[in-house]
């Protein structure tokens, strides 16, 4: 079996995943806006030898009905937030070795200074960055906040593969990786090796120089997580580590299988592109005391939430129905597999599942060892490469996997050991090189002098 | 006399201000695109007890007859950079008292997306950041890198006007100070204390709720150094803090009192605006041995940049006219003012002087005792309240006016002694609230509950 990888998703905000676990004791989530918080969270995970830090984001807000509900604000369903880059960059100065990856939106930023940014965040952490490229689910709200016009699904696909196009060029054409050379006797950069970019695509263009020199990577170690045809096709093409929901084997592994045939669609290796899947659990000494602990996190929410919630990450308002209403009556406007999610199920059965856990669906709970062998069983059957674990609360949950589940997978040699390579691509990859693989299509942009 | 207050002016990128002085010895600028170059340079300049590290940016490069000139890139005029936010982030981290004051462009920023970088930043350093607001000024080849329209000079401004105000909105009306409860008995956030925005610009609008919640100063301290007339007028409205240039008196005053009539003509106290100006200095023990390292640093580059400086600063080529023509008969489109400077000069003395000093005129050369002097000259004669250092050689310049200088500053106790208040506003307006001032116009947009 290969070497697992594992990261923390983690969000600059109070609560995540349309949860509201805020009031559990201990959970020091409320602290996201200090530094403190930030700088414990990642030594414990550069302390345990995790790969990465994942930094979610979000930019809209929840409604239902057109209007903000008190209880969004009330229990924290989802602003305040931090800006995750600026987050990043504080746990890079305060770490030599964690990995860090950002969610950017190729519908909000603009790519010729988002470029500069990643690139710079590569820089001072020496290779450590990693992009989790998203086109902003939550868009109808965001969209408002920043002034702009709505832009429709599968066209926020194709404006994200625009927007990659002008990072490749930034990142992979403008400058070569030996072109800033700072020889004090010779020359600052080598003009032959600093290219003119001239990028015209239908949503973006860019004209002129790099702003910022050839980073440890160069492209960033690049994520994904698109669930939709057009979004597997994007990340098919582009992804290099792909962040999977799903809890069971069967589920798991028909993702697994669909973003390879993307990959391979795309003229790349099926096994240049690494898998990862969500992973709530809760885990202590014994089941009995994870179970109790799990209905502990459960009971500290408020299920008034749970409406809100649906509605953050779905656009369906739950609340004019009556709890008893087949869920299998309601979502005319989703697809057929989506549907049969749903046979058997009532609105207040979803309700009482999101109040539970959110959009993550239910934990993996149990000993040390169940959690264990739960993860060896998704790894084998589904052909992951490796786990985010979303904690319920933090740092616990961080903490609860690395002491009693992270020692066991090392002890049967499932898992990796810590840092033996410098750069995020070459550990998650398990390339000699910390560049794009030659057979990503970003790496097409590279020019030699 | 007041207590002058002290920054170091930085910039991301390895020449700063027009020169090509990386090639000196001892020169550590080259390096700034590693952590520990400014890890460095922050501590130095926390243990001394400055109030700021200011972070300058351009995303523009310099063209010569619509070229980039190759010896930009072989004596590293322009590019590479980084991004001033991130570096700024990772000082804020590595650091717990110096202020650290970022670049931003209205022109190129988004207003929603910006007002959330800024508040993280202030969150996370805990109310010890500043922004310097511009509008861009090497804005032809920067829109072009972005894909954008060029905007003329004014209406940049009014850019500028309607930028801020969507930030005010967020920054002072979006979220009360005390809306982000975290009572774990209680309520997350006060509904009731968070507000809708609606904003409805000539040129950005935003409709919702803020991303982040009321940050310690809640607007950043605001730095401006516009100097056109439409660019102090805006100065005197929004700026807290106003960068100056001119190495004499006389300059400086009739920008000093320029600036404080547009406070007062938008309704602010006049001493509410706060004068700093640009100084670079070369200090040594003795007047001969600070000469001579001038003349050593001013040697160390190459004159050959001097053409493509003063083109990225001014717009103008110099290099298609003899050098013995006059300056005067050159610059039709510039004001009567600015052809005034130039009076009995030639192109051959303008490049000769920029080849030398680049935008920053000629530094103050003396012994630790005659710069004290003339810093004292120059503030009482010109109404200052503190300085901008801009050093020519890095950490080098800033460590030898924190040897020479500032002691003998201090014990005529003309200088500030350290760090009295936690926030930057606190420390370099003097008031005892971390907030805007009421008089200023971003106060008006606060909302009480």
């Amino acid at each position: 079996m290969k070497k697992l990888r594992f990261g923390i998703f983690e969000n600059p905000q109070a609560n995540d995943s349309g949860t509201s676990t805020w009031r559990y004791e201990g959970n020091e989530r409320v602290n996201f806006e200090s530094l403190e918080y930030w700088e414990n969270l990642a030594k414990i995970c550069e302390d345990a030898g995790l790969d990465f830090l994942f930094l979610a984001d979000a930019w809209g807000w929840s409604e239902v009905n057109g209007e903000r509900p008190d209880v969004a604000l009330t229990e924290g369903l989802d602003i305040p937030r931090l800006d995750p880059a600026v987050v990043a960059s504080a746990i890079a100065a305060k770490t030599d070795k964690l990995g860090v990856v950002i969610t950017g939106s190729t519908l909000l930023e603009r790519p010729y200074y988002f470029a500069r940014k990643l690139a710079s965040l590569d820089h001072l952490s020496k290779g450590r960055i990693g992009w989790n490229i998203v086109t902003t689910g939550t868009a109808e709200t965001a969209v408002k906040a920043f002034g702009m016009q709505m832009v429709e699904h599968d066209k926020r696909y194709d404006m994200a593969d625009d927007f990659v196009n002008v990072c490749y060029n930034l990142w992979e054409g403008a400058w070569e990786p030996d072109a800033f050379v700072r020889d004090k006797n010779g020359v600052f950069a080598d003009p032959n090796k600093v290219h003119e970019v001239s990028y015209e695509g239908p949503y973006f263009k860019s004209q002129g120089y790099g702003n910022t020199s050839y980073s440890p990577q160069g492209t960033p170690t690049l994520f994904q997580a698109g669930t939709s045809p057009r979004g597997r096709r994007f990340g098919g093409k582009h992804g290099e580590c792909i962040f999977l929901g799903g809890s069971s084997v069967e589920q798991l592994r028909e993702q697994v299988s669909a973003i390879r045939e993307e990959a391979v669609k795309s003229g790349r290796a099926a096994d240049s592109v690494k898998t990862m899947a969500a992973l709530p659990c809760v885990v202590a000494p014994t089941r009995e005391e994870a179970e109790q602990k799990y209905r502990d996190i459960v009971a500290s929410q408020n299920p008034d939430v749970a409406v809100a919630s649906y509605a953050m990450f779905t656009g369906l308002d739950l609340s004019s129905y009556d709890r008893d209403t087949p869920m299998t009556s309601l979502h005319t406007e989703l697809s057929q597999s989506q549907i049969s999610r749903f046979e058997g199920q009532t609105v207040g059965d979803v309700l009482d599942a999101w109040a539970a856990h959110g959009v993550r669906g239910d934990a993996v709970v149990g000993s040390p060892t169940e959690v264990a062998d739960r993860i060896c069983e998704l790894a084998e059957g589904a052909d992951l490469d490796g786990f985010l674990i979303t904690p319920l609360v933090q740092p616990g949950s961080t903490q609860d996997f690395i002491e009693y589940v992270l020692p066991i997978l090392r002890e049967r040699g499932v898992a990796a050991e810590g840092y033996e390579e410098d750069t995020l691509r070459e550990r998650l990859l398990g390339t000699d090189s910390p560049h794009l693989r030659d057979d990503h299509p970003g790496a097409g942009y590279r020019k030699n002098a």
